[in-house]
Formats: C-alpha cells, structure tokens, sequence
C-alpha cells in the first residue's frame, strides 16, 4: 500500500495534474505544472518511490528522447463504480489510471428497493473482484451514481421520485460492511458529467450533460468542476415546462418536458399512433407485443415510419426548448446528450439541435456544439471511477 | 501612492479577506485568513506601513479590549462606477472602502450612441472629482456596467441589440484619454450581482440577480464568482419562452418572456386594458397623457384597479414561470428581483414568488428565498466599484 501522508505541494500537484491528463509524458507534465524540469522530475521521483505513479514504455514520439507515460499506480488500489439507473445497473472496477479492469450490466428495477438492488450490487463487485484476484481492502474508493436527488455530503437520497424506497437510505453504511473505503453517492447525470469532465481532461470548463432516459435530466459542469447547486438539485431539468397547455405531470403541472417527451411519452405518443390507424408498423408492434417501446419507435423510424419519425421529432423539439432555456441560461460551450433515448435515430438529434439553435440568442450558440456524449453507455460508471478517485484524493487532502 | 510589488502571501490573503469583508476587527481577520493573531499582525503593521490599510476607531465590543476596524485604505486611490442602462445613467465614486464619495444620475438613451453618452460620461466623472478635489491620476481603477452582451476580457459589446451604435465600440480606449487606471465593462446585470456578492461578503455562493426593466436580464453567482459562461452571455433569459403561442418577439420567436412581462409589455397591456373600457383610471391617464408607463400602472393597481392589477399578476406570474426553469437547472439559494419594474407593487413579488414555487422542484425551493434586491437603485454603481476595485487588485497581482 501506498503512502498518502506529507505529501508536498509539488507532488500534489503532479498528482492533480497526472489525474486530470490520464497519462502525460514528463516533459507534458513539467510545462503543465509550471514546474522546471528538475523540479518535476523530483517530485515524480518521490511519487514513483511512494508508489503512487507508474511509468510506463515509450510512445509514440515526435523526435528525440522517447517519452514515457506517468499514470497513477495501480499500487494504489481499484476503483468500483456502480451507476444505477431506473432499469439498469452497471458495475466495474477501474486501476487508478482509469484502465477498466472488469465492467459487467444488467436489467434492474430500482423501485425494488435497497433490500433487493443492493445485495445484488454487492454480488457483482464479489464476482468482478474475483474475476480479477481483487481483494476487498484494495479497493481504494468506490463511486455510484443513481436515478434520483442526492445531497452530496452525507451521501442520502432526498425524495427521490422514482426510488421511493431508498429516501433516506444509507448506501454507505451498506457498502461500510463489507468495504473500508470511502463511498461517494452522486446523481446519476452528475456521475456522466464528471466522467465527461475526466475525459476532456478539464479542457472545457463549462458544458452540459443531458441525460434522456424513463426521466430527463442534465449535469452540469462550471469552471471545470460539477456544479450540484445549493440544495444538490442543479440540473433537475425534467419538469421545466414546455407548454403551459400541456399533458399533466405527475409532478403537478402541466406540460413538464419529462412528460411530455422522455422515453414513455415517445411510447406512449407511439401507443396512441398505433390504435388511431397512423402507422401500420406501429400497430403491428402493438398487436404483436402489446406494447410499443421506445426501441420500436426509434426502428419504426429508421424504417421510414412517418408517424414514428414525427413522435421523434416532437420529444426532440420540446427537449431543445427546454435545453434553450438552458442555453440562455448558462451559456454552457458543449451541450452532450446521453441516455437510453439519445440513440433513438439520427432526427432526434438533429431536431434538439434545430430547436435550440431557433430558439437560444445568437451569441449563446455562436461556438454551441451539441453533440452524443462521447462516452456513451460507459460514462456512468466511468464517471462514478472518476469521481471516487477525485474525492478519495481529496478526503486524503491530495486534491484542493 | 502604494506600493502594490512584492506582498507576501499572507499580506495578499489579508488583503482578499479586509475586501470582501469590507471592515472587520483584527480578531476576526486573524481567524477569517486562519492565521495566528501575531502572523496576522504581521501582514497587517506591514499593510498599514504600505498605506494598503487604514484602521478607524474603536467600534462597538462586547466587552474586553476594543476593537478597531480595517479597511482598505483610501491612499490606494478612488474607484470611479458607471451603471448605464437603457435609459439611465448612474456614475459615482467611491473609496477603496466602498464608501460613496459623489453620486450623480440622470436620464439618458442609450439608443444616442456612444457619440452622445460618453462625452457626458466625461463630464460627470469630471464633476464628480470635483467635488471632491480629485484628480484623474487618483483614479485606481474604473468600473462599467452597460445595457447588453460583453466579452468581459476585451470590454467590447456583442451585437447588442438595445444599443446598435455600441457594436465593437471600445469604451476603454475613450476612457483612457483621460484616465491612466484601467478600465472594467461588464453587462449591468453581472455588475448588480457583484454589487450583491461584495454586499453580502461572499456568504451565499450560488444565486441569481433579475433585473426586469426595458428588458429582462440576469446576473449568475456560482461558487462565490460571478458566472459569465463560455460567451460572456450567460444570465440572457430575457428570450426564454414562456408561451410558444405568445406574442412574436424582435428576436423572431415566439413568446420571449420579455416580450410578453417587461415594461413595454405592461405598459401595451395597459393601454389595450383603457381603449377595452376595462380600466376607467387607465383610460383617464391615457387621454390625459397619451401614453401609459409602467409607473402608472403601479399606480392604478396600488389604487385598487382591477385591470392594473391583472396586468401585474400575469408578468410577475410569466416571469415567475421564466425563473422556474432557471432555479430548476441552477439550484440557487436565493435569487434577488431588482431593476426599474421591480417596486410597480407587492403584487408583482407575490406573483413572481407564486409561480416560481408552483413551478419548480420542492428540492429546489426548500430553502429558496425571493427577495428584492437589497442594494436596490444603488446596486449597479456599488457593483461596477466592487467589479473595479476587485479587477485592479487582480490586475495587480493582488487577487487570484
């Protein structure tokens, strides 16, 4: 095991900055921290001497002295990221340097509970462990995302919509049982940010990440660091309303985006389509299956369905008014949506962007990009690595 | 003059911390920076002997010894503020303390052009100085808050829309003909939440300042900064939609809260309310005058009328609506309504205050406060003063 104690400040800066850059040559590194070479070089010494850096073979260079990659060591430990969805569970463990050792999904049902989702969560992080010949004391922190409002610091649920059953529920306690890292609980979108935030390596310090699912909701990135708000419930976009004549949500109101274009309210529309004798391929799903999903759509659309790609093009049209919103808002340079929905078909996109473009100032959407989240199905849980990497470092006073 | 080379940290610490503080004791400096008392002398007798610092009389104790207050001192120079708005014109100076030296305002359309405004600009500041028997070499640093878009770090206004002739003007070079100090512009709303953040001692991290006027703008403090975004046009909500059938807007949408709750709206409603018969002290005004402003709609509605008081409902309640969607995504702890409109009567508070609680998640307005500026008319000039003096220190080297 590693030594975290009398860190000095140069050394905790090559940390934060190894961290950030996942894998950076020394020369990189040196002109990243500010630092001379000599005093770079000596605290990558000290660091590589504790055993918290490795350095790896050459790259490919330029010319001249090959390179080498520092990383952090796997000396330190493994990170486990579980991200919890409505109805999905991904779990993996990652080395420091954010290599994925094991990863491993499945269908969930999140209103089940703690009582029944959190056994089988530590099931798998036994399996994924032994897969990989990991004792439980190396793992080093451990991140989860999940589907509903989080108050960071003491790691509790608050009210959350969809998971009634856990409010108030400790899943640190739980996780204490068997694991004597540190866990760190985050909203789901909060988790997809901060892997999007590690992927960029801080580059762009202010963007979105919208996540599309059975809900809508969005993570925020200022100044290079998620922003959680004063309560923990920035980026609660789900019930921002898109038509003050609209559908009544469960929420109270009428005419809230999540009702009126996440994932069953695509079905839903979809359902509707099908019994009013608009689409015969919607109709045949529905006699076939007795339910359309958002999947069917998104087919029927592909196949050139008309009234599957007019259901596309309304949810894409309310939810790039109400990422509009957003945009005036925040002015954010990168707009990144995720989630089960995103990949529904290409109009989708398209008619979010057409959308916020139409509706958002010219100088909001001067340099906007709206763009897939790059990391896609892996960003939670390479979000939830992330994060349990950046708040163990920090709860061992290595990151401000 | 002072000396600003060289200062230590912990000089630069005390600095930070007597100007966010904007007076305080020497005990409570001490544990403010968390320095021992004799390390906090130090920096202190230092910062007196530079002439940085003043220390006043003893203010009121609780008991023990006495004790006295630091400010910054005003041997550092005098900040000089100038709040433009669409129609106004506030230009003040102030003392490193922020204290107000002179003040002056006058009515004043942007629409003239910079021809026209600054030249009168030149003349007030020169009248101000005056009046006090300063001379423009005492000018430390200079503050501007105007009526449209800025890309802060240039100073230049972006197209903006209420003041065509300001297009790529540069207000720093004009400035600089008389003064040597540097020369800060920022968007007005930004310069009222400054005002509010130095104000209010950095205590709240995250809220929003909305200023509802001509137009509807808003000014985004996060994490105890003032929040530009990736274009400088962050806080533009006045084209957020609030009604996709609503009326159109100069910007081509569709029902822009401006268009539908800002001034000119009131004053359109109104004036349709007096030829409609719905208002008999509205149509009295409008034959006397030939137009109703929004000032004397306030003053119906304060009389008890009820189309007067309809009017004001349904803005506050469409901005209230507007705010919703930026407390959903930005989770503030407070979010502060000032500007022109903003006293037309308690009516409008109570709508704003109804619609954003209905609107938004209980997570997010459990603890939300809606409040009314508290610097109210004086915000922006004590903002553009704190944006300068804050500016110029960093400029210095003297904040981070």
């Amino acid at each position: 095991m590693v030594r975290w104690d009398d860190l000095s400040s140069a050394e905790l800066t090559v940390l934060e900055t190894v961290f950030w850059s996942s894998g950076i040559s020394r020369a990189d590194l040196a002109q990243h921290c500010g630092f001379s070479r000599s005093k770079s070089n000596a605290a990558v010494a000290a660091l590589l001497e504790r055993g918290m850096l490795d350095e790896t073979g050459p790259q490919a260079s330029s010319g001249g002295r090959r390179p080498e990659t520092l990383l952090l060591s796997s000396s330190m430990g493994v990170l486990a990221a579980i991200s919890l969805g409505a109805s999905s569970l991904d779990v993996a463990l990652f080395a420091p340097d954010m290599s994925e050792l094991a990863y491993h999904a499945e269908p969930i049902e999140v209103r089940d509970g703690p009582g029944i989702v959190l056994p089988r969560v530590r099931e798998i992080l036994r399996d994924l462990r032994k897969r990989c010949n990991i004792r439980s004391e190396q793992v080093m922190g451990i991140g989860m995302g999940v589907p509903g409002p989080v108050e960071f610091g003491s790691g509790l649920l608050v009210a959350p919509p969809i998971m009634p059953g856990w409010d108030g529920f400790s899943i640190r306690e739980y996780l204490r049982e068997e694991y004597q890292a540190p866990a760190f609980i985050d909203n789901d979108v909060n988790a997809m940010a901060m892997g999007e935030l590690w992927r960029l390596h801080r580059d762009l310090p202010n963007f979105i990440v919208v996540k599309i699912g059975t809900g809508i909701g969005c993570g925020i990135v200022c100044n290079g660091m998620i922003y959680r708000g004063s309560n923990g419930s920035a980026g609660d976009v789900g019930h921002i309303c898109v038509d003050p004549a609209g559908a009544r949500c469960h929420c109270g109101n009428q005419g809230c985006v999540e009702i009126m274009a996440a994932g069953p309210a695509i079905a839903r529309m979809a359902t509707e389509a099908a019994r009013a004798g608009e689409s015969g391929q919607l109709a045949q799903i529905l006699a076939a299956n007795g339910v359309i999903t958002p999947e069917d759509v998104g087919q029927a659309s592909r196949g050139g369905d008309v009234a599957a790609n007019a259901i596309i093009k309304l949810s894409g049209r309310l939810i790039g008014q109400m990422l509009a919103s957003a945009v005036n808002f925040f002015n954010p340079s990168h707009v990144f949506i995720g989630g089960g929905i995103s990949h529904i078909g290409p109009l989708f996109l398209a008619a979010i962007r057409q959308s916020v473009y139409q509706r958002s100032l010219p100088l909001s959407t001067r340099h906007l990009e709206i763009l897939y989240a790059p990391l896609g199905d892996r960003a939670g849980v390479i979000g939830c690595a992330a994060m349990a990497l950046q708040e163990t470092m920090r709860l061992r006073g290595v990151l401000a």
